[in-house]
């Protein structure tokens, strides 16, 4: 066995922080060198996850964010802090020669995009042509080497995986798509406040900031970069009284008389073979239950011939598949590692 | 005080029956005189319903259904049995004078629905146009007086109520409209089995049925009697981690460049004075978690005119305005009472 | 029909304060004339506590928290007000010649109970020997006419209703009692921050404070007021995933070889024609979930035998009769109403 | 590497089952070899337990259960079989040379103890005295080599574990000692109805079963197996609204006038090094949240000097240490392997 990889984690401390820990303290080639964070600086991370607190990086102590020092003790960085904020580090550590990857916004979109959905003018636009993003299953040519990748949202990862195929092979019209989305309250990361509180959650369903998301132009701009085609989405998210999992329904217009087994092959041929991938048969709808703590992605496609509508579905859990699992996902393929290192496919069920 | 309308209620076992109970015990004007079940019969209403075993109906044996005795002992009638049941005994109750509400699908679609979307022939097609579809905030004066009253789909309920206006309107193009729902568990009754576990339904968001609901032409319906227009409706049910609430998302094509003002206007125009009806403004979506236990609707419509989609949901609480809370208000209003008598609207919170 | 009375709540923005104008908004003899609140003042009542919105008072604005002006412009108080900061303004709304109802922990213990178990020196230890501890089910006749009630925490509640009664029989021997607590979140109030998150709550059972929990000297005040007998308290709370529902499982030394039969009897003849009062039967256990949102305790109490244990558990809603319920009984028979008005007793289930 | 240990697991459809089949699947030196049940012979592990379908094992085949083919084609064996019907299957096997972990009751107590505790006369009561007791933390020696091994109980589990170091030091008296048990509702089973459903679960707490539950004598045996005394416990278990996890709270007499660190101390030494215990301090207490999904227990005492009281309490997950992982462990250690092979110490948070 070679050396292992340094990788450093900065923003160790919000949800996606504690479960990229989580996967990495398990994955046999990488060694996590430095652990980060804003608020939480001075703490051992058992005392900020205490879930973690068997493991051996338990007692370490988390350090104030510094990329310099990032640079000089780790090969490779997952930057797991707010949008805005990432794209004022990521300069320096490029320059340094490091590969990162990037779990906030910040480099999913087009310059043009950011004052609008993210409200603010990106400080680094010159930079965005170098982000791969990174959907392993559509884009793994790209991230083979990859020093920049952008994470992709919770949203658009179930979504994108199940229209793109659709899309491309034509079966799909590209004029308006509705995506649905269904959250847990994870999703909102963990300095959520009120909102997040237990007697506000429960029993509660609820949509909000339609349609006014910032994961609509990175839907839209996936499918572009995925197919070609170029759909307008529309996106309502919604709360949900879960902790974890995220669903996205989309809603298409049929290209032609396709019929749920056309779906459903087009879906299997596209992903046949890929580790993460379950196509879901007619009788078996997906459930994000299925997934919870693993990197496993469940799609489905059926066909309404009677109103001639694609609904496309899938299911994920939003801090692995549609954050920290991924994230590693892409970090194994830009290393050249077998992408499946350190991630889990069996949920802990019921 | 004149005499009390004496109510039998056949099917009091289910959750549907018993939240009619609970409803009812507090009526100022009406009686329960027949209490009647299938399972149950022979137990307490309290063996079967414990939360209502301080009211005096407690401790009331629940009798098998018979509808003879039901039309000695009642002048008006609920029924909440299984669909297909309700139309081999309305009928006979009608040829007894008895006013009933069906909470059952049975009167709710034409006759040749029945076949395709419920599976079975109807056997009282000559009775349909007797009922009245029992949306009392757009049917109210075809309610008044009305002797078989068809009581709507949870589903339908908020989805029919949010786009009537708009499509009456003409705010919305009247081609496809696609309507994703949310909903707790107790939508699917009483006796639904391993799916209501709760180690199956906790933290699992599941879409259902899809696209063969047979909610889906029961909106297609109502929206045509409502407006006179016939859009074709696709529609995805998901079951959420809760006991109660639905929530319907609807995606319509605007019809011209409507603003969210113009489409709250005309909400707010159309249920003006509406007890039970509170639009939703801007920043304030709505949230099933406000109408736990009460008769409430809170619908709100939203304008994405980049895509030219018109975004309106509703969210009620599929036990009491999806069911008994609704069925009581057809029955206030069938009997010329305040249609407001015995029906809260003020949510146990948090 | 006589004058409405006039009450004030003063801190009608938490959970507690919420609770008590739901009932107050449908109590049928007291009007709600003064809503006050600190961090919340200026905002409408609506806007807090959003499930008010369809009631008169949801419109209502919040004022600041004004004795003098609650002393101008009602003819009673709530105090919903912290720890602390009760003891504070009761003695001049007393003067003022206001019937005061404390829901705070203030006017419940004897004055040297205050530094080691709330710690702050009692402000006004003269005024503590004109509460009457508002228990109704035993203090009914020193509730009459009161002028400065204390009313009870959630935990002592079903603990002193179930143990009092076998304690002055003589069924129970009056040394250690070990009274082990359950809560949902909303015990400890709306501003409580990370430990009250979804995330965190879920799947979490965890004890918290023990052994100094604030409630175990009123537990043994109440008992000894209730029965002059002397034990002591051991008392362990626990967290659970809910949000409301208080149980109490109590364990205490039979004094003689009483059985489950006797101990039934003994609560039975306590609590005989009690209208808040459910004492269950062997067979069926308490179960919190039937009292939500109401004001009934669910009591019960099994002989073990063979250790020579009784075990003696309560079941409340938190809110209601563990708080805004039990405050607004009290206030009923302080003003020689029917103890009843206001208070529900049927469950919203499931 | 050398070959690997053959196992059968004998009840593969219920939740203990499933669970084993997750750890087993990535047992570095174990193959799962006969996977048998009862109701779900015939259907593929992963269509029985959806959360196991991207293993290896998901497409196998139940077997009907058949002892003898299990000892023809595997080395151990897991019975996770109802009370009752492992006995019957148990002295066949271990006549056949079978290595046999027993997941059921009915080797944990003597045969005395069956009739009035489990309700049968146990059909092999000289096969008794082979049972190993399976609490590796206190009888590891008694593991190594076994042949037949009693899986402890959910809740004898960790109070025993909390309460045996205390005794042993002399730091607990030995009179009656108090459980008070918490649950999520997996402990029930898979085939637990009704009273499993969400409806009925959510927002509710209650106790069952009391004083009869059957993990009393097997806490009393187990805790006089591992010190000489003999305690008389009395045990009260409750539901609440969670999946997983279970909570004991032990009251016991102080000895003499121990302190909090004194018992705190007592816990260390006894647990010092051993893999899944983990001691919480004074200001941090067990939550069963964060042993979920792993074989971690968590212990913690307090001393209540007041009255004289000591408060024991553990928390586990009680699919894994509660049972599954336990049996694993316990297969670890009489195999010779290292006992942390395949068990989980990092729970899945939040």
């Amino acid at each position: 066995m070679g050396d292992l990889v340094r990788v450093a984690v900065l923003g160790a401390s919000g949800f996606v922080g504690g479960e990229l820990v989580r996967l990495l303290q398990a994955h046999p080639e990488i060694t996590v060198s430095v652990l980060a964070g804003k608020d939480s600086a001075g703490s051992t991370l058992a005392s900020v996850h205490p879930n973690l607190s068997s493991t051996p990086l338990g007692g370490a102590v988390i350090e104030p964010v510094d990329p310099d020092e990032a640079a000089r003790r780790a090969d490779a960085v997952f930057l797991c802090l707010p949008h805005g904020a990432s794209s004022l580090v990521v300069p320096p550590l490029l320059d340094s020669g490091m590969r990162v990857v990037d779990l906030s916004g910040d480099f999913r979109l087009e310059a043009e995009d950011y004052p609008p959905w993210y409200g603010f003018t990106h400080p680094a636009p010159d930079r965005l042509p170098e982000a791969v993003y990174g959907l392993p299953e559509l884009f793994a040519e790209r991230l083979a080497g990859a020093s920049l990748i952008a994470n992709p949202g919770c949203f658009p990862t179930p979504a994108i995986l199940g229209l793109a195929p659709l899309l491309r092979a034509g079966l799909l019209e590209t004029d308006v798509i509705h995506v649905d989305g269904k959250t847990g309250i994870s999703g909102a990361g963990r300095a959520s406040g009120d909102a997040a509180a237990f007697a506000n959650i429960h029993e509660s369903v609820r949509p909000y900031r339609a349609p006014r998301h910032q994961h609509t132009p990175e839907m839209e701009r996936g499918l572009r970069l995925a197919t070609g085609f170029e759909p307008t989405v529309t996106f309502v998210p919604h709360l949900v009284p879960a902790v974890r999992g995220v669903v996205t329904t989309c809603y298409a217009r049929l290209a032609l008389t396709a019929t749920t087994d056309v779906l459903t092959g087009a879906l299997d041929a596209a992903y046949r073979g890929r580790p993460f991938v379950r196509v879901c048969r007619p009788g078996d709808m997906v459930d994000s239950q299925r997934t919870r703590g693993t990197n496993v992605v469940e799609l489905q496609a059926v066909a309404d011939e009677r109103s001639g509508t694609a609904i496309v579905v899938g299911a994920i859990d939003n801090l692995v598949k549609g954050a920290a699992g991924q994230a590693l996902q892409n970090l194994n393929l830009a290393l050249g590692l077998d992408e499946t290192e350190g991630l889990p496919t069996v949920a802990v069920a019921p």
